[in-house]
C-alpha cells in the first residue's frame, strides 16, 4: 500500500519517533501497510505557525482565486479515484461503489464551494451610505462583509473517510471561506487520508499557495489533537464523532487564554414517528424502508434512525414484525475498525440487559462485524431510561410502543438534540403531524416527512446539526454551502475610502454582488 | 421615585425577602428610593418556567405579529420619556438630553427590528426543489429558515442604562427573533430598569402574548444571574460589562448539561493609529477629535478609545502637548457608580506606577468622580507590559510613541481582538493605510479611517463585537439587524408538505420574502 506514513506539514513531512501505529483492514481483520508515525509535538507547532503565516495571504485572495484553488483540489481527488479504490475499501470495510460516489461527494463539495465563491454573495455584504445632513448627528458610511476567521483544525470522522475527513466539508468549507486548515487524521484510515492530503497539498502547490494552507498530522491517540486545539494559532475546530470525543474539545476549547468555538457534530438517534394511519395503512412498507435505513453502511451513520415510535392500533404488530423480519434476516457486516465494532457490542448488550426491553432482534457479533438489533420497550420507559435513547453507533433500533398518539407527542416533546426527527404520515394524519411538527422543529436541525434520514444532501438549505447534544452548536450546519458561515465573522469599515475597501464593498460593486444597501437587498 | 422595587415576574410580581439594595445618586453621592428585593430562587424558577412556556407560542407568532410587539414596545418607551427623565439622570449621573437620545436609540432599535420583521428576508430561507429523476439518487425537496432558539438571558448593561439594558439591542434582537427574554437588572439603574421592564411587559399585555415571554429579575450581586445561566430553559445569553463578568458567564455556561451559547460584549481599548501624515499635517485636529472622544461621557464607553499609537517626528510633540493640554482642561466628571470610580481610580494609578510610563495628564478623582489620564509609552514597552493594554473603564488613554511607521505596524499586528481600530490618514498616508487596514481588519469588529469610534451606529452593516477578548463570539454583532442571529438557528424540513411549512417556506412565497432557491436568489 502507498503512503510513508508522515504528517504532512505544508510542503514537507513530520519526522518518525512519535507513537506508531497502522491501518486495519476490518473485513480480514488484520493489520495493514505501511506503518504511521505519530505527529511530535514539533510537527503539531511547525503546521500551526505555518497556518498562521499562510493566513493573511489566503485570506486576501480573492474570491475567484480560491474558487481555482477549490476546483483544483476537486480534480485531483477525482484523478486519484483508483489510487482510492485500491486503499480505502481496504482499510474501512466500505465496498468499492460507496468509496465511488463518497469521492464523488467529496469533489463535488468542493465543487459547489467555488461555484458560491464565484457568485460570491455569501459575504453579506451590508452598505448604510453616511447620511451627512442627518440631525442631531449625521451617519458615518459603514460597510460589512465576513471575513476569514484565521487557522481551523479540522478532525477526521471514522465513517466517512472521504466526505467527512481530511477531504471532507469542514477542509472544503474552512478552506473556501480563506481559513487555512491543519487536519488530524482519523487513526482508522490513515492511508486514505494521507492521499486525500496529499491530493489537497498538491493542489496547494500548483496554485502557487503559501504552504501553510493545508497540514495533516497523524496521530495514534489523542495528544496531537488536544495541542492542536491548545495552539493559539488555531481559531475554530471542526469535528465529526462520538459526544465524549466532541465535548472533550468543546471544554479543552473553552479553557483556552483565548476561548475559540468548536464545530462539533456528535451523532444522535435520529427519531422516526410513525402517525397511526400510515401504521395502519401501509405498516409493511414503513417498516421495509425504515429497516433499510438501519442496515445501510452497518447503521454508521450520524443520521442512522434509533428510535422508532408508534401508538399501539391497527397496523403495529404487523410493522414490529416486519421490521423484526427484516433485521433478523440481515447478516452481520463488518464494521469500520475493531474499537467500532466492539463499542457496537456493548451498546447492544447494554439495551438487553435492561428490565425495561424486550429483545426484538439480536444476531451474533464477532470480531469487527456487528449483527442487526431491535428493542421494544414502552414509552413510558423510554421517558425515564437514558440508556433507551442514548445512540449505539451501528444497525440498532428502539421501537417505542406509545398507547395513543398523545403518548407519541409526549415522547416528542422531551427528546433532546437530534440532527433529524422524521415524521410518516398518511393524509388523516395531518392534524396530529400539524401539532407534532412544530415540536420537533423546536429540537432537531432537519424534519422529514416520509423518508429516512440517512442521506445528507449536499446543498444550499441543508441543515446537518442541531441542539446539543446532535452538535455543539445548532446555529450552523456542518453540510451544505450554509457550512461556510462558521468559519467567517462580519467586520464592519466605516468611511474607509473606496481604494481601501475589499472589492466586495466598493461602491461600483465590481464584482456584482448581492448586498444590502440602505436595508435593500440589490446588485446593480 | 416610582418603583416597587420588586421583581417582574411575566405578569406578576417576585416576593419581597431577598437582599435589600438601592439605585445611587453620584452626582450628589446619596442613595435613592426606594428599597429593591434581590429576586429569590423561586422567582428565577418561575420567570424561567413562564418563559419556557411561553417560548412555542411566541415563536409561532407571524414575523407580522411580533413587528407589532416591538413596535408597542417602542411606543410605550417613548411614551415614557417624562418618568425616565425623573429617574434616570438621578441614578445615573448622565444628562437629560443624553437620556433623552438613547431612549430614542432604544426605541428606534425595537422599531429597526420591526421593519426587519415586516419585510422578512432575515430568515435566510433556501429551497433546493426535489430532483426526483436526478441518477443515482433522486433528490428530496430541502427547505431551510432560520428559527428562534428559545429563552434568552439578558443582562443589562451599567453604562447604558436604556440602549443596552432592560430594553436595549439584546432584549430587542432577542424578543425580534421569537425568543422570550429573562433580564436581570444592572443595580447600577434598578428604576430605570423597573420603568423599562413595566413598559415591555405592558406591550406583552397589551398584544395579548403569553406573560412568560418578558421578566425581569433585580440582584444586588451575582447570585441571580447565575442561577439564570445555569437554568435548562435558558438557550442564550447576553451580556455587556467586564472581562471578568463576561468570561465567567461564558465558563459557567459551557459548563452546563447542555452548554449554550454566551454572546458576551466585553469591551476594549479601541487602538487609534495615527498615521505620519495625518500627524505632521493635523496634529492639532487629530488631538482635538480624540480628546473630545475620550471625554465623551467621562470615558464610559466599551469604544472609548484608550490607545493611541503615532510614530516619533513631524507634529507628534505638538499632538501629545495638545492632548494634554484638552485632556487636562476637563474637570472630573461623575462616573455611573462609586464602584466604577473606584476602579477607574484603580487602573490609573496602576497604569502611573509602571516604570515604562510618563504621566502626561493625571487629575484628581474623589468620590465617584473620575478626572481624566493621559500616558506615554514607547511601544516596546506596550507590546510587552500586559497592562498598558488593558482597558482603564473610564477617560483614560495610553499614547504609544512608535520609532517609525513599521514600530506602528508592529503595534497593530500584536493586537488582541478589540471592538473598533481607527486610523488617521491624509493622502500621503494611503500605502502605510493600505498594509495597516487588512492587519487591523484581521483583528477587530469594525476599523474607522479619519473618525473617532465612539458613537455605534444602530444599522444593517454595523458590527459591534470583534475576536476575544472584545467578545465572547467574534463571529456575532450586538448592534444592528445582524444582531438578531445570536438568537436563532436554521432548520431544514425534508419533503415536508406546503399545508404543514411556515409560511416563509412554502412554495409560492406568500410573505414576498427574498429567498434561495435552487441556489439562485429571488423573490416572485
Amino acid at each position: 500500500m502507498s503512503g510513508t506514513g508522515l504528517s504532512l506539514i505544508g510542503a514537507g513531512r513530520g519526522e518518525p519517533g512519535g507513537q506508531v501505529f497502522t491501518g486495519w483492514n476490518p473485513t480480514e481483520n488484520v493489520a495493514l501497510e505501511p506503518r504511521f508515525h505519530s505527529a511530535r509535538p514539533q510537527d503539531v507547532e511547525r503546521a500551526c505557525q505555518l497556518a498562521e503565516e499562510a493566513a493573511p495571504t489566503f485570506a486576501a485572495l480573492s474570491a475567484r482565486q480560491r474558487a481555482v484553488f477549490l476546483e483544483h483540489v476537486a480534480e485531483a481527488l477525482l484523478g486519484a479515484e483508483a489510487e482510492f479504490l485500491a486503499i480505502t475499501p481496504q482499510e474501512t470495510g466500505l465496498p468499492a461503489a460507496r468509496i465511488q460516489n463518497e469521492l464523488g461527494r467529496a469533489a463535488n463539495q468542493f465543487r459547489m464551494f467555488a461555484r458560491l465563491l464565484e457568485e460570491g454573495s455569501w459575504v453579506d455584504a451590508r452598505i448604510d451610505h453616511a447620511l451627512p445632513e442627518r440631525k442631531p448627528l449625521p451617519r458615518a458610511d459603514l460597510r460589512s462583509m465576513l471575513r476569514a476567521v484565521g487557522p481551523v483544525a479540522v478532525f477526521g470522522a471514522s465513517n466517512f473517510p472521504l466526505a467527512f475527513s481530511v477531504a471532507g466539508g469542514d477542509t472544503a468549507s474552512a478552506l473556501a471561506a480563506g481559513c487555512p486548515v491543519v487536519a488530524k487524521a482519523h487513526p482508522a484510515h490513515p492511508a486514505t487520508s494521507e492521499l486525500a492530503g496529499s491530493k489537497i497539498r498538491a493542489a496547494v502547490a500548483a496554485c502557487g499557495l503559501p504552504e501553510g494552507v493545508f497540514s495533516l498530522l497523524f496521530d495514534a491517540g489523542i495528544e496531537v489533537g488536544r495541542a492542536l486545539v491548545r495552539h493559539p494559532a488555531i481559531r475554530a475546530v471542526g469535528f465529526t464523532g462520538s459526544r465524549a470525543g466532541g465535548r472533550a474539545l468543546m471544554e479543552l476549547a473553552a479553557s483556552r487564554a483565548v476561548p475559540i468555538p468548536v464545530f462539533a457534530e456528535m451523532g444522535s438517534i435520529n427519531p422516526v414517528f410513525v402517525l397511526p394511519e400510515a401504521l395502519a395503512t401501509r405498516p409493511q412498507a414503513v417498516a421495509d424502508m425504515l429497516a433499510a435505513s438501519i442496515l445501510q453502511g452497518a447503521g454508521q451513520f450520524c443520521t442512522s434512525p434509533g428510535l422508532l415510535v408508534a401508538a399501539e392500533g391497527p397496523g403495529y404488530e404487523v410493522f414490529r414484525a416486519r421490521l423484526a423480519e427484516k433485521l433478523g434476516a440481515a447478516s452481520a457486516a463488518p464494521m469500520l475498525t475493531p474499537t467500532i465494532a466492539e463499542r457496537f457490542r456493548e451498546g447492544v448488550e447494554r439495551l438487553a440487559s435492561l428490565q425495561d426491553t424486550r429483545t426484538c432482534v439480536r444476531g451474533t457479533s464477532t470480531g469487527a462485524h456487528g449483527a442487526p438489533a431491535l428493542f421494544e420497550a414502552d414509552a413510558r420507559a423510554v421517558l425515564s431510561q437514558g440508556a433507551l435513547t442514548e445512540e449505539v453507533f451501528g444497525s440498532c433500533a428502539v421501537l417505542t410502543r406509545a398507547k395513543d398518539a398523545e403518548d407519541l407527542l409526549g415522547v416528542a416533546s422531551r427528546l433532546e438534540g437530534q440532527l433529524t426527527a422524521t415524521v410518516m404520515v398518511d393524509p388523516g394524519d395531518q392534524e396530529c403531524a400539524a401539532r407534532l411538527l412544530p415540536v420537533l422543529a423546536d429540537r432537531v436541525g432537519r424534519v422529514l416527512v416520509n423518508g429516512v434520514p440517512t442521506g445528507v444532501e449536499v446543498c444550499s438549505a441543508m441543515v446537518h446539526g442541531g441542539p446539543f447534544p446532535a452538535s455543539s452548536d445548532g446555529r450552523f450546519t456542518a453540510v451544505g454551502t450554509g457550512a461556510i458561515r462558521r468559519f467567517a465573522r462580519p467586520v464592519c469599515f466605516q468611511d474607509v475610502p473606496d481604494a481601501l475597501l475589499p472589492a466586495e464593498l466598493r461602491e461600483a460593486n465590481p464584482l456584482g454582488l448581492w448586498r444590502t444597501v440602505d436595508g435593500v437587498l440589490k446588485r446593480e
